[in-house]
C-alpha cells in the first residue's frame, strides 16, 4: 500500500525535549534502512504511554518537531496513528491527550491500548493522505455540528425541514407495492434496471454520447472512489482545483495520487494555468466541478468550460466531473454539465442526490465511457457489491414521476431565502469574515477572513461556542501552482441552517472570533492553537 | 497499485499463431524493461480489431497461450482487459468474440472501442486477482440466473417469498415518522446510534470485550474490504479456507494479498494444518467462517474452535469471522459466533442482514478491537461516507422491537424445507451430482461432481439450460495447501429457489450434463470448454 519513501541518510541522532515540554524522550534514528521516522515517533510515544512514563497533554505537533528536527507533517502523522491506535485522542480545545496511561494489560509486553491484542502494533498504519486537515479534523467538526445544540455552517447537506421525508416514504410504500419483495434482492453491481432506465431518460438523456453508459453508485464519494481505482495508479498526478472538496483531495490521496492544484477564481478553474501545468507534468486526470463549485460556489465561464475541453482532449488527459451541487441552481440560468458539451468522450461524470433529495440515500450517478464504467463496475463489486436497493426505488420513482424537477425547484426558493438571510446576517461580521462572492447556486459561502485571523482557530473557537464552520485549509492539496493554503479563508454553507437560526450563529461566531487573542499577540502561528 | 513483477529477461522472440487458429498476429517481446506480456497481447489483439483486420471469435486462451508460449494466466488476462475495453465479450456459450470490429472512428488513430478516447488505452489495468474464476464469470453467472425464466441454485439469498417486505415498509414508515427528516441527513460514518445501540444491545452484546466497539458497514462485502484495508499491507499473506467464499478471494487478492488455502472439512478449517502453516511462513491475517461455511456448510468443532483461537493468540495473528450465514442455523443448537469464545481479543467479526432481513437494505456490522475500527472507520470514509440511513433504520427496528428473532425462527422453518426439497430431487443425480453432507444450516449444498464432469462445463451447461449453480474452482485460491482447485465441485443454493421449482431446476440440470461429451472423448480439458 505505501511507498516507502527516500531514507534519510544522516547517521544516528538521538534528541531530547526540551524539558519544559514534556518529560517525554523520543528518538529518531536516521539511518539508512531503518523504518520511518514518524513509525519512530509513535513507537517512542507509544512505549512511554504504556509504561506509565507519560499522561496527560502531548506538546504541539509544532514544538514536538522543532524539539526533534523533523517536518511538523511527521509528528502529526505519528500522533494520527496513536489516535488510531486509542492511545491519544486529539479534541479542538484541549490539543492531543493521552487516553490510555493504565499500564501494559495482562497481555504483557505487546499490549496495546486497553486490553487490545499484540497484534494490532503490527497493523498498517492509518493512510497518509498528506494533507493540511487530517480528516480526523474534518470529521470532528461535522460529528460535533450535528448535535443539536450546534448552529451548523459545516454541514453541505440540506436540513431537515428540506428533506422530502413523507414522499420519500410513499414511494417507499409504492415501489414495494409495484415491484414486490423481488426489488429487496441483491441489485445488479451497476445499479436497479428502474433506476438506470430513469436516469437515461431524464438527468442523463443529454450527457450519454455512444458508446457511453449510466452506473448507480452509493453516493459521489463511492464514485470518486471507484473513479480513482479505474482511472489513476499510485503515483500519478492529478490536477484538482484549489481550492475544492476536501473528500476529493482525500480520495485521491489515499488512491496515492499526487495532487497538483489549480487556481479558481469566480468563473472556475483558471485553465490558462491548467494548460500551463499540462505542458509541463504528465498530468493523468482533471479533476473539476463546473458548477456551483465548492467551496467557491464558483461556475465556469463558457469559454472556460471550451477551453478545458480543448486542452483534455487535446492532451489526451481525462477530466472527472463532480457535479453534486449543479442541481442546486439558485438564480436559475446556470449551464448544463460540462459533460453535455463533452463530444470527445473526455469527462466522465459523477452526480448524487444526496444534495437534493437526502444524504441518507446514498445514491449517486456516473456517465463515463463504456471502458470506464467497465472498469469501476469491478471496482464497486469488490466494494459494496451493490447500493441500497430501497435507495434506488426512491430515486428512479421521484425522477419518473417528474417530482423531482419539481422538488429542486422548490428546494431552490428555499435556499434562496437562507442565502439572503446569512448574508444579511455577516454583515455584522464585516471586515472579520467577508465573503468573497455571492454564488448563483450551490450550498457555501466562500469568505476571506480579517487580519490576524487564521481558519483554524476560527473554527476551534467556534466550536466551544456551539457554531460551525470548515476551516480554509481543508480545501487546498499540498501543492498549489501558486501556493496558497487556505488560511485566510472560511467556508460557510447556508442550506443545513433554518433561516430563523441563522442570527444566532453569526452571533456566536462573533463571540468566537472576539474570544481569540489580538493578532500580533504572541499566538499568530497558525495551526498551533489547536494542537 | 499493481507492482512489475520480474520481468523476463530472454531476449526479443517473435511467435505466430498457427494460421489455422486464426489470421491474428501478436508479437510478444520478452526482451527487458519492456511493457508486461499481457499488455503486449492485448495490445496486438486491440490493434487488429481496430484494424479491422480480425472479427468473430478469438482463439481459446489456451491455444493462445501455446501458440505464444506463454502462461495461460496470462492470455486471460489480456482477453480480460479486452473485455473492459469494450472491444470483446465473453459469454460461456460462445467463448470470446469481438463486439467493436467497425473501423477506428473519427478519433483516428488512438481510438478504443466504439467511438472512445484516446486516453482509454493508457487506463490503469483493470485488477488482476490471479484468482481461477475471473469476477466477470461469477457475475455472469448471478446476472443470467436473475433472469425470471432461471432457476437459480448460484443465488446466495433469500428467495422473494422469504424477504418480510410488508414488515421492512412499516419499519421505514414507523422510523420515518419517530425519528424524522433528521435521520435521512447524513448518517455518522461508523453508523447511526439508533442502530449501533440496537446492536449493542442484541447480537453484539455476547460479542463485545472492553476496549471493543460496533460499527454499522453497507453489508458483509464492504466490511471485507475495509477489514482488508485496516488489517493487511499489498504483499502480506493471508491464510483462507479452501473452499471459501469467491467474495473473500476477491476482495483480499485485490488489496494484495498473498492467499493461502487451508482445508476445510464437515468440521470446518483443519486447525492442524494452519497450525503447521503459521510456524512456515509469515500469516498476517486468518479468514475464517466458523458457522456454516460457505460453500461447505461445515460448522467448526469446539475442539478446532479452541484450537483456532489459541494458535491465532500464540502466534499474534488476527482472525477475521465471516458470520454471514451464522443465523442460518436450521436444526438448532449452532455454537454461537467464534468471536464470542475471543477473550484474547484475536477476532474481528463481521456479519450482515443479507442473507436474514433483505440483501437490498446493504447493512452490515463488524465488532473488533478499537484500534482496528477506528482504522475501518477511516477507509469507509473515503469509500462512501456513510450507510444507507433507511436501511439502518429498518433494521434497528426489527432488532429492538424482537421481530427479527422471531423472523429468523421462522426463515429457519422454511429454510428445512427447501433444503429436504433440494436433497430429495438431487437423489435423481445421483453418481452425477452427490452431496458432500448435509449441513446443519447455511445456504449452500457442497457437491461433488461424477467421473469425466468439470465444473465449468456443467455450470456453462446449466444456463444454457436456463438453471444456474456455481463452479467449484471459484472457491479456490490460486495456492493451496493441498493443491485442490475445485474442479470436481459444484454449489447448489437451496434459500433462493421456490420448493415447487426445485424438481424442475434438477430436471434441467441433469438435461445440461447430458449434453456434455462423454468424458474421455477428446474435450476432457477442464475448462477449454467454456473459453
Amino acid at each position: 500500500m505505501s511507498q516507502t519513501p527516500t531514507r534519510l541518510r544522516a547517521k544516528t541522532k538521538l534528541r531530547r525535549l526540551p524539558a519544559s515540554l514534556t518529560l517525554l524522550s523520543v528518538q529518531v534514528d536516521r539511518g539508512q534502512g531503518r523504518e520511518r521516522l514518524y513509525q519512530q515517533i509513535r513507537e517512542s510515544i507509544r512505549n512511554a504511554i504504556l509504561s506509565g512514563q507519560i499522561g496527560g497533554r502531548l506538546p504541539p505537533t509544532r514544538e514536538m518537531a522543532t524539539a526533534l528536527g523533523v517536518n511538523r507533517a511527521t509528528v502529526s502523522r505519528a500522533y494520527q496513528e496513536l489516535e488510531a491506535d486509542g492511545l491519544v485522542a486529539s479534541s479542538g480545545a484541549r490539543g492531543t491527550v493521552v487516553v490510555a496511561a493504565d499500564p501494559p494489560m495482562s497481555g504483557g509486553s505487546g499490549s496495546h491500548g486497553p486490553g487490545a491484542p499484540s497484534w494490532v502494533s503490527t497493523l498498517p498504519p492509518v493512510a497518509d493522505t498528506g494533507l493540511r486537515a487530517d480528516p480526523t479534523l474534518i470529521r470532528d467538526i461535522t460529528h460535533n455540528s450535528r448535535r443539536p445544540e450546534f448552529i451548523s455552517f459545516a454541514e453541505a447537506a440540506p436540513g431537515p425541514e428540506l428533506i422530502p421525508a413523507k414522499r420519500i416514504a410513499e414511494a417507499i410504500g409504492d415501489g414495494l407495492a409495484r415491484w414486490g419483495p423481488r426489488v429487496l434482492g441483491y441489485a445488479p453491481v451497476e445499479g436497479l434496471e428502474i433506476l438506470r432506465e430513469a436516469l437515461t431518460q431524464t438527468l442523463a438523456k443529454p450527457l450519454l454520447r455512444e458508446g457511453e453508459s449510466v452506473m448507480v453508485v452509493s453516493g459521489a464519494t463511492q464514485g470518486l472512489a471507484l473513479a480513482a481505482r479505474a482511472l489513476i495508479e499510485s503515483g500519478d498526478e492529478v490536477a484538482v482545483e484549489a481550492p475544492t472538496y476536501f473528500g476529493i483531495l482525500q480520495t485521491f490521496a489515499l488512491a496515492g495520487a499526487r495532487l497538483i492544484g489549480v487556481p479558481v477564481d469566480r468563473h472556475g478553474m483558471r485553465t490558462d494555468q491548467l494548460e500551463a501545468l499540462l505542458s509541463q507534468r504528465r498530468v493523468r486526470l482533471i479533476i473539476v466541478q463546473s458548477r456551483f463549485q465548492n467551496p467557491t460556489g464558483a461556475l465556469m465561464s463558457p469559454e472556460r468550460r471550451a477551453h478545458l475541453l480543448l486542452i483534455a482532449r487535446r492532451h489526451g488527459v481525462p477530466v472527472l466531473e463532480d457535479d453534486i451541487y449543479g442541481a442546486l441552481d439558485l438564480d436559475g440560468g446556470a449551464p448544463p454539465p460540462l459533460k453535455q458539451d463533452d463530444h470527445a468522450g473526455s469527462v466522465v461524470y459523477v452526480s448524487s442526490f444526496s444534495k437534493t433529495i437526502s444524504p441518507g440515500l446514498r445514491v449517486g450517478w456516473v456517465v463515463g465511457p463504456q471502458p470506464v464504467i467497465n472498469r469501476m463496475v469491478v471496482a464497486k463489486q469488490f466494494s459494496d457489491l451493490s447500493t441500497s436497493a430501497i435507495g434506488q426505488m426512491v430515486v428512479a420513482d421521484l425522477l419518473s414521476s417528474g417530482d423531482y424537477a419539481s422538488h429542486i425547484r422548490w428546494l431552490a426558493g428555499e435556499n434562496r431565502t437562507r442565502r439572503a438571510t446569512l448574508l444579511a446576517a455577516l454583515s455584522a461580521l464585516a471586515g472579520r469574515i467577508d465573503v468573497t462572492f455571492v454564488p448563483g447556486g450551490g450550498s457555501h459561502l466562500w469568505c476571506r477572513l480579517g487580519p490576524g485571523l487564521d481558519s483554524r482557530s476560527v473554527a476551534v473557537a467556534a466550536i466551544r461556542r456551539k457554531v460551525a464552520l470548515t476551516p480554509g485549509e481543508a480545501f487546498y492539496p499540498p501543492t498549489t501552482m501558486r501556493g496558497e493554503t487556505g488560511q485566510d479563508r472560511v467556508r460557510l454553507s447556508f442550506t443545513a441552517v433554518p433561516p430563523e437560526r441563522m442570527e444566532e450563529g453569526i452571533q456566536r461566531l462573533a463571540e468566537a472570533i472576539e474570544s481569540l487573542p489580538v493578532a500580533g499577540a504572541g499566538l499568530t502561528g497558525t495551526t498551533g492553537v489547536l494542537v
